[in-house]
């Protein structure tokens, strides 16, 4: 299934539902089921982990849906077969294990 | 693009770097990368929005990749045109703006 079907699907399932809860609340239900997919990781049940992968990306279609994003459009964009950083596929950019926080600079 | 060849396209890039970092660190990365889509959507940057939504799903098929989860398959086992929990489309479901805790169970 194509990203913009799966995105499609939502919208036919949720739409209303999702904007009348609004971004806010949309994203904060989304923070939920992240926190619900690392539960189901630290547990190892491979059955819930695939069901809150589910939730996850169904809860990004309906934020992408009520914030008018093409996610399919986004990711193609970002990511077409080349690492957007160093254009290279493998990724050959310098490695570094946590993402470095926006302002941490020393002088 | 399907789901499925997004994920394997994460895959040729990252996967090799994805292993290395490990599970915690790429899901602690996921959360850092929904966070900064939280802030491009409070900032109402169109651009900047697109590019962190690409950013989430991006790290999240990276996730999928090493704990070995097929996300379209996962994706589409629990949403397949019915709401899972009503088996309706649209949603019937009793509306909620918010997700309820697990635990929060009055006697």
């Amino acid at each position: 299934m194509h990203i913009q079907e799966f995105q499609e699907m939502m919208k036919t399932l949720y739409y209303a539902r999702d904007q009348e809860r609004g971004i806010e609340a949309t994203f904060k239900w989304l923070e939920d089921e992240l926190q619900e997919l690392k539960e189901a990781i630290n547990e190892k049940d491979k059955g819930s982990i695939q069901k809150e992968f589910a939730d996850v990306i169904a809860w990004l279609a309906s934020l992408a849906n009520i914030t008018e994003v093409n996610l399919e459009k986004a990711a193609i964009n970002k990511y077409n077969s080349l690492c957007p950083k160093c254009k290279r596929s493998p990724c050959q950019c310098i490695f570094i294990k946590a993402k470095p926080a926006v302002f941490d600079q020393t002088p």
